[in-house]
């Protein structure tokens, strides 16, 4: 006889990760998305001890169905945070044994929504692999509301990651955004870490020219985000 | 003595538009985003009647500061309604009235984030040339959702809108689309509409390499996202 597999949700973070303020999770955060997260006792993520402040900022509006302590978290392997696991080379379905047992698992990221600009997307990889049902929820995502209150096209948009730190590759990448920015009307999203970003606000201003469209979103998540069109 | 000009709030509208089951609203958009909303009365949208639709739904979680029928509704004009408004060429500052002299004011569109795969930019646009922050609250984004359920790279990707209707034109804009895929890396999204969505599907399998990935979602909003890589 086979078991029913388990389910894999995507669970969106709040995007106030490590700020001191932190707004209060039912403004940002659906009831959907909490009611479900907080009945999930498998996860995985990038780092446990984040994840388990989650939950019990959670648990405060929604009581865990088990207790945080209880809860099996398991972290992606560090490799694939900074490098990203969208690509071959880390087998992630080892992680997803819960899920061929019967167990509905969250995928949850540091803020935001997992996979997306975030580690994560090795992981609803191998659960397509596997024929695990996976189910996006909803929530907040720095880009996205990044994009849309820049008044950018949002129509034809871009997100490329984070520039190169070596100030020549950074100024010729620029340019190559720039121009193709202004050839397909395509805008051109990147990210920067806070304590570089004005290195790179003054790099842009350097090499952009006259009239083409900078936005520069900053404080929605742990990066900044600028975005060129 | 000048006035404080209000606020142009970016309101995010659940996916199931035109659908004929409706999921509970509390179950995608965030109580904050609703409270919001539910205190506004000045609005910017697609359509007036589905806006009314949206607000009534709200009203029956979070009473509505004013009637929906008291509640002053401006609709884009048609013409940027397909074509987009990101470009120059529409002129939406006189749709901001009622934030200079003082009052919020919501954008919203269909189905999703407004400006985002959607019109609204150019409202946008204009608020920043009339200084008037511009707040996007959380809610749910079809191609955010699809992206991350997909599985593809979440670190680089594109979304490039409608793919051209024309059998052959369509062929060699799928081939140039997967080059750009397998040269760079960058996941490449579109969007079809659900009566063109089969014959989309068909050019896809029929154009695209044996060994390039291939991710379909569908029934997240009035349109199929299909992304590639």
């Amino acid at each position: 006889m086979s078991i029913a597999k388990g389910k894999l949700y995507l669970v969106p973070a709040p995007l106030d990760f490590g700020c001191d303020e932190q707004a209060p999770l039912h403004d940002v955060i659906p009831r959907g998305t909490l009611e479900i997260a907080a009945r999930l006792c498998y996860w995985i993520c990038e780092n446990a001890k984040s994840t388990r402040a989650y939950l019990k900022r959670i648990d405060e509006l929604h009581p865990l169905s088990t207790p945080v302590q209880a809860l099996h978290i398991q972290e992606l392997p560090r490799e694939v945070h900074k490098k990203g696991d969208h690509g071959p080379g880390f087998d992630a379905s080892p992680l997803l044994d819960a899920a061929l047992r019967g167990n509905d698992m969250g995928l949850v990221s540091e803020a935001g929504m997992p996979a997306i600009a975030d580690p994560g997307a090795s992981v609803v990889r191998a659960a397509h692999a596997l024929g695990i049902a996976v189910v996006p929820l909803v929530g907040p995502s720095a880009l996205l509301m990044a994009l849309a209150a820049s008044g950018l096209n949002g129509q034809e948009f871009a997100f490329v990651g984070y520039l190169p730190q070596d100030a020549d590759a950074r100024a010729q990448r620029i340019r190559a955004l720039e121009s193709t920015a202004l050839k397909t009307g395509q805008t051109q999203m990147f990210i920067e870490t806070p304590y570089r970003s004005e290195v790179l606000r003054r790099a842009l201003l350097q090499s952009l020219q006259h009239n083409t469209r900078l936005a520069i979103a900053s404080g929605l998540t742990l990066a900044t985000a600028y975005i060129a069109s």
